[in-house]
């Protein structure tokens, strides 16, 4: 029942040395953004610079998206019943679920499996994709991380994709999931957006990520937002709120250029 | 009992539009560091470049410390019972409370109520150091964010206020901290070094931020450790451990250099 | 750091035993009910009949109370993103703070304070009650636990009392809160009803507990009509709900007799 | 996104009225038990004599198991940390997962699922539970609900078991657990007890639980003693402990009769 010894890869502590995953953390606090130890984190290794922009993209574009996801809803409820702050944002972490946040694994999951097989088809990806959308519809299958309900062009997609395309950087996956949107589009007769989740999801495809982190890099992303809104309510708010869908209104700074 | 309508100040969003304090996501994703929308998030306007190099050591200088906290035991612990990744992280978040990451709040707070008293003393730290450890001696508290168990001199924390120093960033907390480590070391007759939490404290005040955030710094910075964690319990133990204090071995990356 | 020896007062195992302060499982499986075991376990002893029979009434009596509170909205939205029936739970017992649950606790404590100075104005409560009412008043805190939103005089507090009466379990607490009621609703003008959070104060005061146990004890009554809510969100709604107040409908079983 | 209207079938809230399931709240203090409520949560009705007492047997049973569960490691830790009474229970239910209280949900699907084939076999059990052993072991799959690391014969199952005997309440479920456990024993070569998750397995099936509602039930009945731990870790114990598994040892009260 209680193990004699165990091993942890992560990090390494002793009186005068903090090292993660070999590297003395004076040097990290000096030379890496908190995007690339992220990824040193889960790929034990350094990011090149494309891979380190990319992360970092992905890690901002998704860190708040107003007060309507649930996540937040619940953050704020725990937060308005006179709770502290990890409480609160615990509330709401707890809430990212297979049914928010969690399209990223599973379209992950299967662009994985796909992708792999771009050999058998000679590297033709629109190929691929008809044979991908085909058995997707055999086996009844939606897939995630297609269509958003609010946004008709997600500008974190074309963002995102953006950067990769002049880093260089679209690899096997995110090459399917162009494809595939394409494919998804004409069939059901309107252009369909790769949103968030799915391009997240092609994106840490193609940077060799175990598809089963694909949650945990949106809760990375998203806390900041949740501790904002936690936040707001504790400190602009009247307590015990119950809180839902709008009414709300936006009221902090105006549109602006950096 | 509902509210009919209420604001909020962080983000606009529209069909085709997400806005952050003003800024487009899509100037955001092309040029700010997660560390400066953070920034961003809690204090409304972009940081400079000394605040944003600042903050981001702050953010990733705990971002992990191995697997002795409190909080890493939880989330493992409810990684190990068989729960999902979000249950895991938001079992470790429960655990940073008081006692566990809230000396930065504590900390915080008092260096903002003390070092608003300099001009009482012409500008002399020393006096004010003197003044405030007498205060704390009279009122029988100790001050939070001083001493390690671990660490003699916390590497951390000389690395942070060496950053703000070349930045020329040392503020009236960063100074009134440093002057009060002279005067708890005399008192107690041996050199106790600020740790993590003291330093954080210091930094964050002198950047403008309200002390009840310091816990949410410390969340924001220790999620990816808490991930990394859960992560390698899911993939590399057996289920339902009984996890508790060491013995464990840290068996990554041989130390290396960047 | 590491603890090398502890203890704990509350159960004690051996591969053929399990006792519970000093009691036999099988014994308190035949013997006691749910309510005796709770008494049990935070007195240390067996409840009498009457401390059976209110414990037993206070634990029901709040086991759910519809959609409304915020505990609830946070459990269902935890469940409705596709989270398992555990993290439902704790999303929305996460909610159950100081504003919400926590006037038990308050009242508990003012209760406990106020009630031992009872000999002091030789056993008359209504003055003991009139200068508490005066120490509120000068203090500008409203009392915890008097008036509620939806219900003019609370059925639940009417029938603890009424339980307590006839079993004569009304002691000192009891009856300093109704004393107070009438100075309450003598100065506000009207009839300020004994909420259930103050009646389960003055119930748990007169039964001997910590005042700080209080907000506990609403949480082991609500768990039970918080996984009903999430069970009815998971097989009853469609996935990632945006959760709010009303307009909701009752539509379970008829009103009915016993 | 927004529901526009929904409906829940748990209870009805008017100003002066609180109906569960139809029941008014004021009867239900006067008349049922907590195991009684619980069940009419539920199951949408009253139980009967001998479901009542079954009901709060099991709930009882689990009440709490001493320091060793990692649900109890959890929330003493949460509680360790300075945090509060409702963070702590909650960081403990977040542990109880597939690996930890998992194993009723898994018991009870294939206990429903089996026994739902009992007339195939004209009714006799061991060839049923013979035939389940041959599919088990043709996929591999070790019965959940069987064995324990501790306890050579569960005194929780034995009571349970008696109990439902006694009230003539042994069904197909129970009937079947028995049945296999005599199989099991014989192909491990030594006798294998029916663990208490597989006793409430075959209980609940019996009572007509659905399955995933497994889980829920042995929360009800833990949170008590999570609360228990909780509150003895903050009263007892100095801040910031890193638990573990034992030593630790029992000072309560001396073994007694009731």
């Amino acid at each position: 029942m209680t193990d004699q010894k165990w091993k942890t890869a992560i990090t390494k502590t002793t009186p005068t040395d903090i090292r993660i995953k070999g590297y003395d953390i004076a040097d990290i606090m000096e030379n890496l953004s908190y995007a690339e130890v992220v990824y040193l984190l889960f790929r034990g290794e350094l990011p090149n610079e494309a891979e380190a922009e990319l992360m970092n993209a992905m890690l901002v574009c998704t860190v708040d998206h107003s007060a309507s996801p649930p996540s937040v809803l619940a953050a704020r409820t725990v937060a308005s019943c006179g709770n502290s702050l990890n409480a609160a944002i615990a509330g709401g972490m707890l809430a990212i679920g297979d049914n928010h946040g969690g399209a990223i694994e599973q379209s992950a999951r299967l662009m994985q499996q796909w992708a792999a097989r771009i050999d058998e088809f000679d590297g033709d990806y629109d190929t691929l994709a008809t044979k991908m959308a085909d058995w997707l519809a055999e086996n009844k299958r939606r897939m995630p991380g297609y269509g958003h309900k609010l946004h008709t062009a997600d500008p974190r997609t074309v963002k995102l994709f953006e950067i990769a395309e002049r880093r260089g950087y679209s690899g096997t996956h995110i090459k399917l999931s162009r494809a595939l949107q394409k494919v998804i589009s004409e069939r059901r007769g309107k252009t369909t957006p790769i949103n968030i989740n799915g391009a997240v999801a092609a994106l840490i495809s193609d940077m060799g990520f175990d598809w089963r982190l694909g949650k945990g890099f949106f809760i990375i992303s998203r806390v900041p937002g949740l501790m904002a809104h936690a936040y707001e309510e504790m400190t602009r708010e009247k307590p015990m709120r119950v809180l839902g869908p709008p009414p709300y209104e936006y009221d902090g700074p105006d549109d602006r250029e950096m």
